[in-house]
């Protein structure tokens, strides 16, 4: 077993389940006695050396518990990329002294793309410079869009943010007896995978959203326009994804917010849905309206999903398990056995690092406005549950570092 | 007792209790063994004699439980004003004969300021043209800015649902190391009390909002670059009113986006947080950023306050009481008692139709971006608690018309 401290970083855009992850590290090294130090900031915290001493903060139970359900990443982040090497360099050395200092042997990265990247860089200087430490990389984004995993975590809980709160502006919206049309805005900019997650709003006594427009997939004014006069809804929901692009690859965000007329203007100020908003007035002249759902689906952990906070807990946990039994340089994924179930996979980090993993074909309906029973069998499992919420004064309570 | 039925409408924009108060109503008449009546689409279900059979529909329990927790207006709503009458008018016989029909003559109307004209335009013909017909407004809307009642239900849950959010937005924004700047917009376009809602968002770890600017008062684009200069904050979470104007009482949301320079676009596509989200950019260079909450803040029912909700429930069921009794021409509201604890009053929906209730100074800080503990005190009791929601396939479970 890998002897030495542990240290652990986040990094990337935040999620509801980041700190889940975190807390299934500490965990970990709390059951195996050993000290754990978090990079603040992360690479940059290791660049600095400025490490807060997890064992302390955490020796109370409660802590662990509010830090699983307290959104974004506890230890802050960075989108800091760590320069190419060749042979020896200034600031890789100066990370490995720092981490020499604290006797820090394993170190756990939770992050997306960007993190797997300095998982992949910092371990190859390692393996070159004779470095006595390990890294892993454990998974992280809303996005959905790594390799080498069924999902990431912080998805679900994301996933279940959009479909709930297209569910309610449904309800919202069916209020009126004129017809009207309601565009969603949904994170994602290359992959459509939270926008899918609209389609999981959908039950009994709704069938919104009627419209569902990936990025995977080009979208013209002429097929939009179409797909709304085939709508029978009288009240009109679109899911829509920030990076819809039209049939010349021109992201509509990047038009003109005035009905989207093929014109830049001199600032991007209008989302996608803004744009087609404008379209659609133009073109039937009912009433419409977009929301943007915006940072909420990544920070909203008030109805997070309890199936991706368990998944993020454990995975975590097994990225520290790897290293103390002395794996480096790989991502932990997650591989689905039966319906449902997870299973902990180990990936080398180079096959995964610097990828994008986006919706395949056969999840997008063939009409190109909407998702395939196949695409909801594989994202409902993922939003299931819900965590107990500690509230004080009537909002969620959380944990912050001071 | 007053005899024969009831009928029940909802109108204005939803909100995530007017449901429990259609509850109320409904318990209430079966309690009595009466029939109860649900307009459809507000007074436009009385004009075409559009009702919906509400003992056939909640003889299950389950349905009623479910209501109770479904956003937005299951009856549907309007935005129809009724016409003046002189004497004698056929539209307002349509409506009594459409009434007689069906034995009502107890009508309760669940609606915001323009609802409660309704009441009084129908109580008034019913008294000069003497019809036996009884009607009671009770009290809904998120802005809060009716007269004749502490505060109004839907406006906890929506408080509540800003509060949560600005919360966990802050917890976003904090993650970087770099000063940022982030607005968040809130409804109300005359009254600041969502707005000022969002400083409930404040816990012994989170500071933010830092800044907060009612409706209520002007903003010069000077006190705003001054504000965020004297902020100490890192990452400024500012919440703003979407109705906030300008020191010459122009609208920012009727500026152009671009820095909001002083000239009218051609189109009011931008919201106040983006016009200032462009000043600020332009005055600091720093990373800003701007969050309209939209319509989640309204139908937003899968966090909504306990408090809220049990009391729309009750103050439903008092104003069919208050038929019962033989009263007419009222309006229900909440009067506050002790510390804290509400008791439904009667109003002369006269002295509170057509009225608006904005934020007091003594609620608004002299600073001018803040809110003071006495508004505090009054706001936090209304966010408290929160239901058990019901959920299928891990989204809320709701209940619809067919």
């Amino acid at each position: 077993m890998t002897d030495g401290n542990f240290a652990v970083a986040q990094s990337g855009g935040p999620t509801a389940a980041i700190n889940a992850s975190l807390c299934g590290v500490i965990k970990k090294a709390f059951s195996e006695n050993r000290k754990i130090f978090g990079m603040i900031n992360g690479v940059k915290g290791a660049i600095d050396g400025n490490f807060a001493d997890l064992n302390g903060i955490f020796k109370d139970e409660k802590a662990l518990a509010l830090l699983r359900n307290t959104p974004a990443a506890y230890l802050g982040s960075c989108r800091y990329r760590l320069p190419d090497f060749d042979g020896k360099s200034e600031l890789y050395e100066q990370i490995f002294d720092n981490f020499r200092k604290k006797n820090i042997t394993m170190v756990i990265y939770i992050g997306g793309n960007d993190s797997m990247d300095t998982v992949l860089r910092l371990s190859d200087y390692a393996a070159k410079n004779g470095k006595n430490v390990l890294f892993a990389g454990v998974p992280k984004t809303i996005d959905n869009d790594l390799m080498g995993t069924d999902h990431t975590p912080g998805f679900g809980s994301a996933a279940k943010f959009v479909a709930t709160a297209v569910a309610e502006i449904a309800r919202d919206c069916a209020v009126y007896a004129d017809r009207s049309a309601t565009l969603v805005e949904i994170m994602g900019r290359n992959a459509g995978w939270l926008t899918a997650s609209a389609a999981l709003a959908r039950s009994e006594t709704s069938d919104a959203p009627h419209l569902i427009y990936l990025p995977e997939k080009l979208l013209s004014k002429e097929k939009l326009i179409n797909d709304i006069k085939n709508c029978s809804a009288r009240n009109i929901v679109i899911a829509v994804s920030e990076g819809i692009k039209n049939e010349n690859g021109i992201y509509y965000s990047n038009l003109d917010c005035n009905a989207g007329h093929d014109k830049f203007g001199h600032a991007q100020l209008c989302g996608s849905a803004k744009v087609l908003e404008s379209i659609i007035k133009e073109a039937f002249g009912i009433k419409t309206r977009s929301v943007e759902l915006n940072v909420l689906q990544r920070c909203g952990s008030h109805f997070a999903s309890l199936t991706d906070l368990t998944e993020a807990e454990m995975i975590g946990a097994f990225g520290a398990e790897a290293l103390l039994s002395g794996k480096t340089g790989i991502m932990a994924g997650f591989e689905r056995v039966k319906e449902y179930e997870v299973k902990p996979i180990i990936n080398d980090v180079k096959a995964v690092a610097n990828l994008e993993k986006t919706v395949p074909d056969s999840f997008i309906a063939e009409n190109g406005c909407d998702v395939t029973e196949k695409a909801i069998a594989y994202l409902r499992p993922l939003i299931l549950g819900e965590p107990k919420i500690e509230t004080e004064n009537g909002i969620p309570k959380h944990i912050a570092l001071n």
